[in-house]
C-alpha cells in the first residue's frame, strides 16, 4: 500500500510530479489533435456542438482523473499507465515496491 | 407591435423562418472559423480549455439569442440585424410595418 505522502521521498515526489505532468500533457495533446481534426471536418451547427460536447466530456474526464493526492496516486498512475498516457520509464527512480504496486494495479485495470 | 403569430401571414412566416435559419448558419459558420483558428494555435492545456470556454459561451449565447417565438421575434431579428447575422434583404417579402419595426429596434440596439 502507498497510503500517504510520507512514504514518498523528496526525489520520488519530483519524479512522480514530472511523470504526472508528462502524462497530462500527452493526453491534452491527443485531445488537441482530435479537436483539430473535428474542427477541420465541421460542416454545420450539429458538428460544432458535437465538438463542444466532446471537449466538455474530456475536460470532465481529465479533471476527475488527474488527482495528485498521494492517497490515490497509485491508482491514478496505474490508470494512466493502462491508458498509455504514462510510461513505466517515466517512473524510473521511484522505489521498486511502489512501482510494482502501480504496475499490478495497471494490470488490474487491463483485466476489467 | 408584432405581438403574436396571427399577425404573420403564411408566406411571411416562411420568409422569417428562412431568414432566421440563414442568420443562425452564418453565426455558427463564424464560430466554426474561430474554433479552427483557435485549434490551430492551441499549444497547451490552457489554450485547449480556453477553446472549450469559448464554445461553452457561444453555445449559451446562441441558445438564448435564437428564440423563434413570434412574441419576441421582432427583438430577435433586430438584434440579429444589428449584429450582422441577418441582412435586411433576407426579410424581403414581409410587410413594410413589420420591417420598419424590426429596423427601428435594430437602431435601438445600435444606440445602446
Amino acid at each position: 500500500m502507498i497510503p500517504n505522502e510520507k512514504e514518498w521521498s523528496k526525489s520520488e515526489k519530483k519524479i512522480a510530479r514530472q511523470a504526472y505532468k508528462a502524462a497530462y500533457n500527452r493526453e491534452c495533446k491527443a485531445i488537441m489533435e482530435e479537436v483539430r481534426k473535428m474542427a477541420a471536418e465541421t460542416r454545420d451547427s450539429t458538428d460544432l456542438w458535437r465538438l463542444h460536447d466532446y471537449l466538455t466530456e474530456k475536460r470532465k474526464e481529465t479533471d476527475e482523473k488527474y488527482d495528485y493526492r498521494y492517497s490515490v496516486l497509485r491508482f491514478v498512475f496505474a490508470r494512466l499507465i493502462y491508458e498509455g498516457w504514462m510510461h513505466q520509464e517515466d517512473l524510473e527512480g521511484i522505489s521498486e515496491d511502489k512501482l510494482q504496486e502501480i504496475l499490478e494495479s495497471a494490470e488490474f485495470y487491463a483485466g476489467l
